[in-house]
Order: C-alpha cells, then sequence, then structure tokens
C-alpha cells in the first residue's frame, strides 16, 4: 500500500518554527519517524513538501495518475484559504485524510476554519506528529473495508 | 488504562438515524466493537450515553474524580453550542478527545463550528465508528509520552 | 391513531408566564383542551411535558419506538438552539408538526429562528391553543393521504 | 363568513413548477379544492391570484374596504423581501393567515425569513395544500372567539 | 413651475393605517392640502400615487419627459428595497427630493435603510406631511439658484 | 427557433440614461441591432420590456406557454433582489441567458449580487449590447447539443 | 420664539473644508445667513459651535434649562457615533431637527448611519444650508400645531 | 427573608476548575459562606446547584410557587445560550440577581453576551465570591423598597 | 479610604431625564445620598461629573496620581463607545467598578455592550442608584483581601 | 489577433475532474477545441495552463509585454481569492474576458465571489465550454470598436 | 520647517500606563527626545497633547490656520473611533503621518481599525517612539519633493 | 549589516501597473534607488521579487538561514490573505517591516486588512518608495537597541 504524504508551506520549518506549539523535532526526523512508523504497519509512505501552493495541487494530481492508494495532508496554512487545493483534492477519488499537528481550534480564529476538509474524507486535528500516523491507519483502514 | 468513552444526545439511535450518514450498526454493536477494540490495545472502554446535556457534564465530573486515564467524547448535537459541555471539559485535567462519526465539515454550516474542541486535548472527524479506536490510542499515546 | 403532543420549557407555566402573550389558561386545561379536541377527530393525545431538553429527545424517541402516528411538538425556547432535538425529529422517519402558541415573529429577534422546524413535517405559528388542534389535524391529513 | 384567499408570484403555475415542491395538481384545481373545502365551514373563500406585488397590496386593500372576515395570503417569493406587502397587511385590521405549501424552512436560505409574517395573525407552513383549509379556519376560529 | 409628486405603496391608506403613526388626515385631503400649499409658492403639484413599483418608475421616467422641474417622491416601503426606483431616479437629471412622513429612524430596523436617497437631491424626514411642503421649497430653491 | 429577449426595470431609458455606462444608443435602435443580429444567425428574437417586475414573470410565462425555444433576460435593477423572477424562470425549463450590458462588478456593492443567476443556464457581463448576441448564439448553441 | 442652532466638530471650517462638497461660503457668512433668513419667520436663531462633543451636550442642556423653543443641530462627524449626545437630545423634551448640508448618503459608508436621528423629530438632509432654514420652519410648524 | 441562590453548571467543580480565574475556594466552602454572610443580613439563603438546564428551571418555578422573595442566580456558561432559563425567569415576578464571579468580559468572546440577564433585575460581574453577598442585599434593597 | 466617584454624560441630568427609567431624584440628591451611604461604611467619595469625554480620562488620571483607593464610574453614554476612557482605566491599576443605574440589557442594542468593563475589576447593572453604594463596598472589599 | 487564454487552477484534470459538472471532454480535446473555434474567426488562440498562482500572473504579464491582442482566462478556484491575479489583470491595459464554464452560482457559496472579475471587461459564466469561444468573439468585438 | 506632534488620548500616562506594550520612558522624555531628532535634521517640532478629542481638532486647525508644513499625530484610542478628527485631517491640506508606538494589529481586534488612517498621507506603526523621528523624516520628504 | 528586501506579486511591473497610484519609476529603478540609499546608511540590501507565494516564503527562510539581520517586505497583494506569508514570518526571530508604497487604506475595502503586519515588528504605509529606505532605518534602529 502506497500511500503519498504531503506537508505545505513552512512545515519544512518544523523545529525551528514555534517550538512550543510545533515540538522541537526537525522536520527530517518527523519525516524518518512517519516512515518508520507508516512502515510498521505495511504502508510506503511518500512524503513531500513544498512551500508553493499549486505544487501541492501538482502533488495531489500526481498521487493520482500514479495510483496511489491514499493523501495524508497537512496543507499547513494553506488549509485556511485554498480553495484550488480542496478542489484539487475533490477532483480525485481516493482516501484523503487531512492532519493538523497543533489543535488549530485552540489558537486564531482564522485557524479555526478548514475550506480542504470538506473535500476529505477526514480530519485528525491537536494530536502531535502522531496525528500523521493515525492518518495512515485511517486510510488503510478505508482502503480495506 | 481506564478511558471513559462518553456519547451525547441521539447517539443511543445509532442503526436507526440516518444510516446513510451513521451506518448500519446499532448502537449496542458499536459499543461492542469501541471495548473490543480498546481491549486489544489494553485498554478498559468505559461506555456511556445520555442525551441530557447536564449528565454529560456529570459523566465528565466522574471520570475526574474517579481517576481515569482519559476521556473519548462525542458531544452530538451538543458539540455546537454546549458551552457548558466545554467548560466541563476544561475543567478537568486529563486528555480529552472529540470524536465525529461522520465528516460534519461535509453537512449542514452549523454543524462546522464545534465550541467544544477548543477544550479538548484533539479531534478525529468523519473516520467513521473507527474514529474511537484512533481516539482511544491517542488518548494512550498522550498517556505514554 | 396516536399522536404524541410534547411540551417543552415552561410551557408547564402556562396562565402564570406572560397571560398577555400566552393567555389565562392553565396547563393542565390546555392540556384537556387539546385530548376533548383529539377525541373529537378520533385521535388519542398523548400530552408530555419537561423543562429537560433530554428528557424531551426521549419523547421522541419513544414515540417512535413505541410506534405513534406522529408528534405535535412545541418545544419552547429550545425551538431556537437546541440542534440535538432537532437531530432528534429528524432521525424518526413520522410526520412531525411544530406549534408556537404566539406568533414568534413578533417578538424577540432569537425567537424569528427555528432550528428545529427543518426536521418537521410542517409548523404552525401564532394560532393561539388552537394551534395544536390543527397540528393534530396536519398529522392526520399526512397520515390519510 | 366571506375569506379572500390571495395567491401571489408564480402560483398560477402550480402543476408547472418544480412538482416535486409543490405536487402535481394544476392551480385551477386548487382553487376548487379550497373553494370546495370552504364551502363544508360555512365560508365563501374568494380566491385571487397576481404575479405583480403592486396588485397584491390592491387586493388586500379591497379585502379591507369590502368588510371581509380575513384573509389567507401566500405572497410566494414575495414573502421574503415585500415590506410593501407587510406594511399593507398592517395597515388592515382583520385576522390574515400566511400559508406556504412547503416547508420552506428545508429549502434555500433566502425563504427562511419572511417579511410578512409579523404582520399576520399567524402563519401555516410545509402541510402542502391542506395548509390553505387550516388557514381558513384559523381565520374563523378567531372571528368566533 | 411644475412638480410632480410622487406616493408610493400604501400612502392611500392614508387616514386607515395606523393613524398613531400617519395622522388622522384621509389621502385625498393631504393630496388638497400639498396643492394648496404648493400653489401658495407659486408651483404646480400633480400628485400620484400607486401600489405598484414599476409604475412609478414610469411616472419618473413620464416626469423627465414632459420636462417637469422636479419630484417629490415618497416611495413608502418600496423606499427599503427598490433598486430599480433608485436607477430610475439616477436615471433623470432633475432635483429629486425624498420625504418620509414619520421619523423612520424611530421604527424598525429595516426602515432605517433607504436604497433610494442616493440617488436623490435630499431628503426629508419625520416632518409630517408638512414635510412635502418643505420638500416643494427646497425644489424651488435649486431650481432658482 | 424563437427566442425572447426580456429588458426589465429602466432599460428603455437606454441612451438617456448614465451614457457613460450604458452608451449613447436608445433603446429602440438596441432593440433594432439585437434583432437584425438575431436574423444572421436565423433566430426570431421577440423583444420584450417592462418596468414592472410582475409583468416580467408574465413575460416569462407567455414564453413557456407559448413554446419559445430560449429566453434572453436583462432584469435590470430586479436582478438583485427579485426571488420572484428567480421562481419563474425556475419554473420554466428552457435554457435562460442572463445578460448584464455593463460590468455590475465594477461598480456599486448591490449590484455584484444576482439572485436571479443561480436559476439561469449561464450569465454575460460587461460585454455592452453585443452581450445580447452572444446571448442568443448561447441559446442556440444549448438547442443544438 | 427662540431657536438655538447648533453646529458641531469642523463646521468653523466651512468655507476652509472640501469646498465641492460643503460649498465657498465661509462659517461666518453661514451664520449670519441663518439669522437673517430666522429673522424673516420672526424667530431668533442663537448659533453655536464646539468641535468638543461635551460643549455640544452642554448647549443642549442649556436650551433646555433656558427654555428655548427648540434645537437645530448639525453634530458633524459626532451624528454617526456620539450615543452621549443622543442621550442628551433624549433628555430635553422639545422639538429638535436634525441638518445635514450634504447628502450623506451619497458619501462613505459610514455617514448613513446617525445614531442621534431617532431622539430627534425629524431630519433634513442634502439640501446646503438651506435646510437649516427649512429646520427653523420645521420647528416654528411643529410649535405652533 | 427567604432568597434562593441558584449555582448552574460547574460551578458544583470550584476549587477543582480554574483557580486562577475562580478562586481555591471549594463549592462547599462557597455555599458556607454565603449562607454565614446572608445569616448577618437577617436573610436565609437557599442554595441549589445542577448541572442541568432544566433542573434550574425546576428550580425557578419551585421558588416562585413557594413564595420566595427573590432569587441569586448564576447560571456558569447556561448565561451565554439557555433562552430556556431567560424564559423561567421572565415568567416569575420577583427579584432575579444574576451574577458572575470572574469578570467574564476580560474572557472569551462568547462569555460577553449573557441572554438571561434582560430577564432579570440587575447583574454583579467580576467581584468574587463577594458578588453572592452584594446580590442577596440587592434583593433585600429591592423588596424593602 | 478615599474613592472617586465618576459620572460620564447626562447624568447631571437624572431627575430630568426619563424619569421612568432613572427615577425621580435629581442629581445632586444621588451625590448626597452617596456621600452619606459612603460615610456609614467609613468611605470618602469624592464625586466628579462631566459630559466630555476627556475630561472624564482627566479624572481617572487624578485619582491615579492622587493615590485614591478605587474608582466607582458610570461614564453614560460613554461605556458604549469610549476606547479612550478604557485605555484610561487600564493605565491605572487600582480598583475601578462600573455602575449602570437602569439594567442596559433590557434596553436598545447599543447600550448591551460596554466598551470599558473588560479595564474594570467589575460591574454592578440595573440595581438603581443603590448600585454605587454596593459599588464602594466591592471597592473596600478587594482592598481589604 | 493574437490572444492569450490562460487556464488555472486544476483544469488540467477536466475529463477527469466531477465530469457530470465540467463534461467528459479531456483538457488536451478542450484546448484543441478552443484552437479549431479561434480559427474559425481569424484569431490565434495562445493557450497556457498552471495550477500555480503566481505562474498565471506571469502569463498576463507576458501577454502584455508580448503585446498580445487580449486574454480570455479562467482561473479556476483562484477565481475566488486572488487578489494577486486581479492585481495583474488590472496592470494590464488590455480587453480581458472571464470565463467559467459550469454555472458557478449554483454551486457553493464561496464560488459566487469573483475577486478578479472587477478588473476584467467582462464574464461569461455557464455555458460549457463554448464560453471560451464566445469570450474569444468578445475580445475581437471590444478591438474591432 | 514648523512641524506640529499631537498626542491624543493617555499619551501623557507614557511610562506609566502597560509598560510592557508602550516602555517606560515617561511621556516628558518622549518629547525631549522628538525635539531633539527633530532639530537633528533642522525641524521644529511643535508637541502637542490632550485628552479632549475636540481639543485635538482644535490643534489641527490651528496647525492649518498658522501655516504649519505638517502634523505628526498620534490620536491614542481616538484613532478606532473619531471620525470628528478624520474630518479635521481631510479639511486642512497638508501632509499628516499617523503614528502608533506598538503594533496595533498584535494587540485587541478593535486597534486593528483606524479611521483616521485614509484621511492621512501615511502611517507608521509598531516602531517605538523612533516612529515620530521616521514621521517627521517622512513630512520632510513630502515637503521637499 | 545584511537586509532582504522581498517585493511580492506584481511589484515587477512598478513604471507599467497604475501610475498614478504608483509612481512613473520603473521596478529596475526602484531597486537602484533602495540599494543607493541603503548604501548611505551602511546597509546592504538584498533586493527579491517574485509573483509566486511560495517563494516569498522560500526567500524568508533563506534570509533566516543566511542570518540576514531583517526584512523589509511588500508582499503585494498576499498582503490581504497570505496566512501561509505570515506563518513564514512568524517562523523567523528577525524584524521584519512591512511597507506599502501607497496608502491601502485609502484604496479598496480589501486592502485595508493586512493578514502578515501582525506577525512583523511594524508597518510603514503611504509614503512611496521611500517608505523602504525609513524600513531599513527602522530595522537597523531594532537592531542597535
Amino acid at each position: 500500500m502506497k500511500i503519498m504524504v504531503i506537508n505545505g508551506a513552512n512545515l519544512n520549518f518544523l523545529g525551528i518554527r514555534e517550538k512550543n506549539i510545533y515540538g522541537k523535532k526537525g522536520f527530517k526526523d518527523v519525516v524518518e519517524y512517519i516512515k518508520y512508523e507508516a512502515n510498521k504497519i505495511d504502508v510506503t509512505a511518500d512524503c513531500r513538501q513544498s512551500n508553493i501552493e499549486g505544487e501541492i495541487i501538482n502533488f495531489i494530481q500526481e498521487a493520482y495518475l500514479n495510483n496511489y492508494d491514499g493523501i495524508v495532508i497537512n496543507p499547513g496554512a494553506y488549509t485556511h484559504y485554498s480553495y484550488a487545493i480542496m478542489d484539487a483534492i475533490k477532483s480525485v477519488e481516493m482516501p484523503v485524510i487531512e492532519v493538523h499537528i497543533s489543535n488549530v481550534h485552540k489558537r486564531e480564529e482564522f485557524r479555526h476554519t478548514s475550506v480542504t476538509v470538506a473535500a476529505c474524507s477526514g480530519q485528525i486535528v491537536g494530536l502531535g506528529i502522531y496525528g500523521y500516523v493515525l492518518a495512515l491507519m485511517a486510510v488503510k483502514n478505508i482502503k480495506e473495508q
């Protein structure tokens, strides 16, 4: 089972950016962690990151064209206004799970609204980087039903 | 590890209520499923249900007074306006994970807002009854850190 | 034909509460009146009242489980914010008619919005306690079609 | 007892317009049905229809000047913005009951607001063309008190 | 000097409609009063009334095509939503003064907004039927500058 | 192919009204132009105009009852609030194209919202009177598919 | 008859401030003009001006305590937010007419709302400094009724 | 003099819940304190608490039926949305004083609005548990006038 | 103990202004009453009044610079929009209690919002002029803790 | 005549994405169709597509610098929030026509607002891929005037 | 070159008021600093302060009448609601630069809106008291162009 | 001292785009001017421009990773909606000053809100390209404190 894990804007600055919110682990370590945990449940996690909205759309389209089994996506701040990413998710028919590391609902008003979640299968919020692992499990669970 | 699983308004009508949204499984079966899956990860799931907002608060207070390790809660429609439940969650210092069976963000406008989530550790949305299992795992993950 | 007539918050204070709006008739007399008029059209009116939101949900579920032919409901102030009652109405597939004694649209802003009406078959507003009688007739009319 | 029954914009297209919402009965048949049912309760129903907002006002004024006992009115879409019709209703002191065939609260947002209802005695919503009959009864009930 | 005085929806019910707000004088008497006062300042007041929005537009266009010196207009409730009348006023280049008999700002929220006033030269509010006389004087004052 | 071209409020004042926005061509000339261009693509354009909202509804109903192939409509300012015209368009099942001469989105806020467009097949905005011609072509294109 | 004419913030800069809107006449000349015209209708106009909100309240209280027959007031920008001036007007029982030189409804959004007008008898807008004269006449008209 | 002191949702968790906001005193101690201070001013304080909205309504009705002299009420979070409690307060004609321990206006947005206060005589906010004592004095003051 | 009691806009018109709301007692008498009651609890009440927003700020600053023990303030209508007074309160670190004589929440919408309360220790609303006495007691209670 | 046809986010997924809305034709075929129809009216259509907002701006700037005769643009979801694209269109002085394949006004709320249209000459909505052809004709029509 | 530097409400409490936001420097020292730095760039800084809104208007008018070269203004909290100061700035044609010591956009919602800035040449925010120096330079830069 | 000067969307079209707003100077000349003025105060200005949102984030991250002393940024239209750029600024701990050439508060509504400014140290608005020079000075001032 092959799942694409897409991280959006500023997530490559994990470990640098607001550590009290996102934790001290650097982005590379987070990617390693996800791959390692994916392996444990027989899933290949193909991790991508971009700060560019349109490249995130390109990733999603690539996942579709290359027959991935699902997508785990943390669009970063694009979550809150990128109708273009939302349309991209809607255009591909596969399980897509949205993940947010922090509990966005405890933070600024604008982070309470996700324009992308309505196009996803589900959403996991506030459970740290463990949220990515749960999301991989959720994709697997959907595919196996 | 002892976790209270609280289901709120109308969740006792699972299997009766809008099956296309919530699935065909009856409420009793869902409780069985949760307990069974909890067992697998060495967790005791104490499942409660009430249609009365104040009793849900009583459950939360009971969990606190009896030293549960955490709470998994699906307040049903109270999610969207019960500041009283939100205050109850805030008053107990333990992991609380909010779960919604359906992807509430695909449904009516009023379901897009949760007044309780900001008091919780995290939230799992749209992953069916499997969401309860992931939530139990999340509580465990938090306790073990 | 058996119809449950549910009265919500503060309706047991009819005759005490704001008589210029709700009339001088006490709650007991209103119940008698409804039952008497129901009889005339060959309907049994089973009248319930509670100030507790969750108990109103319990009544609705009971009506479903006991095969009532329909429900006439005046949720009182819960009309304006109880998505939980709304969900309960939605979960039972039977004729449900919402009644308000006074013309709520002539009163405070918050009374202009009903969150429950969209889950009902129809609504009768501002016609005094005669509205309950019309609602019983409406349930009967739906069942007989 | 003489009651004017006023139908507003597009109601002459009953039977043509969105049959799944308004039913298959043509407008003429609906008028016949109303008159027939009115007769049964000793009421003369004088049925008018116009697509022109100002003519609806003229009907209301005519009902006042000719001493009708009351008005049953379905202003169609004018319900949602015609403050002019609202003023007309307010200017005549007689029972006026607003009727909507469909449950407008289940439909588009703009149909949830009636600017005319606050000037009426009461409102009957979502009970099909039977709503006109209930409205005639309601006018009668008010006059006989 | 020839000025058209246009009265809109329900103003023909002056003396009938809410006398505590609009006064006891019947519409005919008001028209007489306006003509009489107009005469005193050497103005011919051509008084029109219609309940139909589009006919009010026709009056405005007629005033333009027949070279009236100005318009005094009380659109009644159309004031609050008729962008069509607003466009009509805008399309004719002549002094147009909006008049309201009552102080609309003391009444319901919706009467606080005039969509037509921005297309007029000025507005006179709350000064009773004397407002029409002041408006005629204002048109004259503009023309004589 | 027979198409009804309906012009709403104030469009008969083309050439008089705000020439910098709508152009200098008088209404009669515009009608000639439309008919001439319609002819070129083998379409008969039946041009109607009214300042009265309800008459526009009557035109639409007439087009339906007389089996026109489609409607091109510029409701003028009614575009922005006439839910009654919207309902009329919705009630007839034929291609309806909304046209605006000017780019309404460059003008006042209230012109940015069309309540009628959601009931139409499509909309052409800001292309001057050439927009009518494109709309006729669009109706033809739909019919020929 | 003694009427206080109160001018608020920045009106002492008439003739300096935005001449295209307020005209070229200096403030002193305007005061002269008002007094002169007042004289003609047997009224004494006592003209005050202040840029300080609280002093305007003091003027109003003074007019009350000294038994003026009425007040003509142009609060300048305070019109749009001074609930304190509004309360002052409300506390004195005498005719108060609000005047605006320009048609405020043609200008910025914030000028469309007057928080003071609801406490006044009436309002005259957009008729230049002639508006003050009409306002004096209106006070006189009210007193003479 | 007999006054009912009603505490709503989560107030039984005083001393546990957010001590930095509500203080360290446990709920029992607070009740003792209130009774003791009540005694000093010759008042009997009958203290009730419930997490259930409807039971709070029951308390209010009980106070009415048993002829209490007044009510001091802190509805907890229900303050912000319970129109049902508001209606209950409105239905009993006696002095009712709303109390909040913390200054709710310094906290989250939703706590700035009280839907119940408009039905009360007055409100005391932010003065800690001493607020209950002042409220008792206020009831006494009203009764003695 | 020395407490400054500040009354804002229009409070010097107590006894004149809307007596049904504020009572018949004249402002001087109210000041006497406050001083007399202050004395009873060993407090010196230094009473100030101004209609000018900035002078109220000056009073607050004076209280700070002269080491008063606290402030009791009724800003009048400035309560609802004076962020400047709010900033002044915030800048002095001493107990400040806001008082309103009437229950502002029963009155116009704009009176429901206080922009100053969030900078105060607490607020007392709707308890008549007795509210000033309770506020003095509250300041004393805070100082003595 | 050389016109740039720019397609934005997700339009390269035509034929894949929501076929019931956008049709079954693949993106390549649509490009062929546009070029073919352009040819027929003596226009060269230079078709571009990108999922990246900034590249769409680059296309627009390129069209300007290379002296294209006009632009036909479908920004996809960027239509609804890209003020950056709007600024780009505004900065180039040439005919720009916005096209939407589906009738966006029949779909989700967020699609009803175009932030780019106010910078364009005009807009064509809901006429399928034929809309591109009409847009090319419209550019031509503008250039030939 | 002579520039007036106007400080509004509460700025005389610099060094006292919220030092963590505004710094520890007392107001007198800030004035000295501004004058000293002004000197360095050959500018005379005439520093004024008032807590009274209307006096700030008086300062602005004085600057105009005495031919100052420009104004640097920090209206304090009046920034957020004083349309009267905004009108005063608009009425004088000279460079006016608004300064805020703290980054108001990081603070409470109400501080994010400036009603005065649209009347100014420019604005400098969040750069501490150095902002006044930059503002003086900016005025100089404008005058020298 | 090394400062990155980042220009966002459409700023490379300075001198082409709306010259009446942004001035006639071409983008290259502006860059030269900034560098030249930077030099004068011993600062190296490294100027970047991109129309792509994500590349602006890349620039900010690069500035952080390469130890620049600060950033001067004009995000162009991205200012008004790019929460992604806002997050990027927040993630780097260094002085960041936002600059806008024109006074955005005099222009369209959407330009009045900056979503990025709250993450910056300060903001300079409306002072033309001289604003960049002041911003460089401000960064230097912060670093030297």
